[in-house]
């Protein structure tokens, strides 16, 4: 049996179709974000990180960074077990405690990753469900998808952001069997957002649970950093909120807060949860430390959204083809892996500027995009940097120019991706 | 729809049934590990753990916390992104070049933790074999169960290291079709070890692959601690090695390491890879000096091992019902929720000994057990205490008092248990 081969074959299909990634050997500075040193066969230099998903630089602040080198000090550096074993430390129950008020909820439970807490999250609630229907939005990220397929329930996927559609798919179930609507607030390739008070009136009206994921929001918006849902005071009708700390906070691991019954039962009843160890309590101090400066101060927020605004504005001006957001992400489709990959390189080789090509299965295939984060520590100077290159790239490489918005995406999946998402963030 | 209703029905069949698990608040003190703070209601006190996974006590070693702090203040708290988007670290790449080099292997790669590690590794592994067939020991860990399930191809299920079974079962399969064998080497609950020879040789004579979770031998066991695999001169033969950060190394994270072809494959192909922040700097550094230490340094492993032979004759000689084992894991069996419950409560109020309950769904009701992991850091003088602790809760409680073997845990999965593996680890 040939099983090199196979692997071999597998990997060469990516190649073939130019989305074989590599990844770029970085090696980031505390104090000096977004810089960072690249290296490649030969040498080091300094760049300028324009697709981070730390999105406010809480990875580098000094508060943060202050909570785990002095916790690491004081503990060590794991949790020493899983959850039951050994691994419920003090700043573990802390951070708990402070998201399940950020989002004022019940109870939290922290979980690995973003990716664990949404598969864990989503498929422990449908199962313990009987008979459960689960609505999912059909551009859901991949962990939600992973969370949806393991529930084992019957799933009905509605098509991206349209009520009109999910009320459809609402009216067609048994008004008796129990329902579960799972959806983001910002989608994070798009930069759009979800229409959470019509989800959560259609939610009411059927009787089915909401399960938000906020991974992209939380931090960022809402006047404590709770997210859209608290940003449009609709926290309290969300039944189940989903975050990552590792993005808008800066740190690493996933989330859910709700109801004291729901989060006991997912932490009584997931294997993702049960079986693995807990995040070190260092991580926990870090996160903790990140959240709760976020929550009393509004300034990264500010900042982050000026930055944001500035880029588009520049960008749009010089005639580049950024997609309308609401948020803080800045996409300007190239739709084709090839032209995306090549433009990404010359960013990095002539112009020290990084950022990643985004190609299927992140995105559809025909909607392959540079994706720009701005934060609050990029300054206007970088901004105008960033547009001389990137006219000039577009220039080299003659890239496309139309205008795209955000329907782009949901228009590029085939009636397939309906059926069988293979898609998601 | 009474959804509070219906997760607290849940949760009240776990109270009923005494497998409610109620999480110790416990704060661990580096440098004085194995003491830690343990919280309750209105104080706070200081006690011994004898259940932590940070079986080595590295994760409170002074150049692991060292290096963790540095990297913290150099490169900040988190990756920033995926690995794809932002998130390929310089200490990210070094760790994954130590791995490699631990195992023998071409090629390693980083997860966010053991769990993630098999469900990833072995469910990309066999979606990439057109047809394939998954052989798996019968109580592999809930993390390698969901792998095998997450793939969806065919699976069999071995009786617990036993290899007769094993070549019954590969013996009825087209020898054409690609064939994965998975099992551990270390199995945690009864401290047993796989026949890894005999099924190095089986996987030769059918054509299988071999995979392996070495995740409670990592670091512990071999001239440099890669295992028993290492220990016993059979690295070469297991195509896919599989390893945890968190225990013997203790911080936190996963990882496989094999061919280059199998890890790309992974690399490319698995969504719990794609899809998820990569591991923080800090963390792969603090990793990293923890099995480059115990590379170079048997210290650890040899007091490692005598402090278990300690344990182990002196428990056995008082007269306790200590379970023979190879290993560093002491099981003591209770067979019953309730008791193993009450014995541990006992414990911890009257001798301030902290050693978890373990029950149902980690072991097989019948075989509850207390589950002892003496440390290089556990003194003569603990190990005394310990014995003179146990020794009066078990007359106390009048537990039972005969001797147990490893034999106990797979005699007790009913037949069920073979064809719908709810268990591990
Ligand atoms: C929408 C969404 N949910 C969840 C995740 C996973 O979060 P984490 O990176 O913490 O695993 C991501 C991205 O990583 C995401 O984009
Ligand atoms: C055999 C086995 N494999 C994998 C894991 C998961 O490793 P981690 O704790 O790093 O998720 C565990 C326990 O946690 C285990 O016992």
């Amino acid at each position: 049996m040939d099983y090199r081969g196979i692997f071999e074959d597998a990997v060469d299909t990516l190649r073939a179709e130019k989305r074989y990634r590599v990844f770029a050997d970085l090696e980031r500075i505390a104090g000096r974000f977004p810089k960072a040193v690249y290296r490649d066969a030969d040498n080091a230099r300094e760049i300028t990180i324009w697709c981070s998903n730390d999105y406010l630089g809480m990875g580098q602040h000094e508060k943060v960074v202050a909570a785990m080198q002095e916790t690491a000090g004081a503990m060590g550096v794991g949790a020493g077990g899983t959850r039951n074993i050994s691994g419920t430390n003090r700043p573990l129950v802390e951070l708990e405690r402070s998201l399940a008020d950020l989002h004022r909820k019940e109870a939290a439970l922290v979980f690995t990753s973003g990716f664990v807490s949404n598969e864990a999250g989503i498929s422990t609630i449908a199962r313990l469900m009987p008979d459960c229907v689960i609505f999912s939005d059909q551009l859901n990220h991949a962990s939600m998808i992973q969370g949806v397929r393991q529930s084992g329930m019957e799933k009905k996927i509605f098509r991206h952001n349209d009520v009109a559609h999910l009320r459809e798919l609402l009216s067609q179930v048994d008004r008796k069997r129990p329902k579960l609507i799972a959806f983001e607030s910002v989608y994070s390739m798009d930069g759009d957002i979800a229409p959470i008070k019509e989800i959560c009136d259609l939610a009411e009206e059927f009787g089915a649970l909401t399960y938000i994921d906020e991974v992209h929001a939380v931090g960022m918006y809402g006047p404590r950093g709770g997210g859209i849902a608290e940003r449009d005071g609709l926290m309290e009708r969300i039944d189940i909120i989903e975050g990552t700390l590792a993005k808008g906070f800066g740190v690493m691991g996933g989330y859910i807060a709700a109801n004291r019954s729901i989060v006991d039962a997912v932490r009584s009843y997931a294997p993702e949860f049960i079986f693995t160890t807990a995040l070190p309590p260092a991580l926990c101090a870090a996160a903790r430390a990140s959240i709760e400066h976020l929550k009393g101060n509004g300034q990264e927020r500010l900042m982050h959204q000026r930055q944001a605004r500035l880029t588009k504005a520049i960008l749009a001006d010089a005639g580049l083809p950024v997609m309308e957001t609401e948020t803080h992400i800045v996409p300007l489709i190239v739709g084709d892996a090839r032209a995306v990959k090549a433009a990404s390189d010359m960013l990095l080789d002539k112009h020290n500027i990084y950022i990643q090509p985004i190609n299927y299965p992140t995105v559809p295939k025909g909607t392959e995009r540079l994706r720009i984060t701005p934060t609050p520590l990029h300054t206007d100077e970088m901004v105008f940097e960033l547009r001389h290159a990137l006219v000039s790239v577009w220039t080299a490489l003659e890239l496309p120019r139309e205008k795209a918005d955000a329907a782009i995406t949901a228009s590029k999946l085939t009636s397939g991706d309906l059926t069988l998402p293979s898609l998601g963030g």
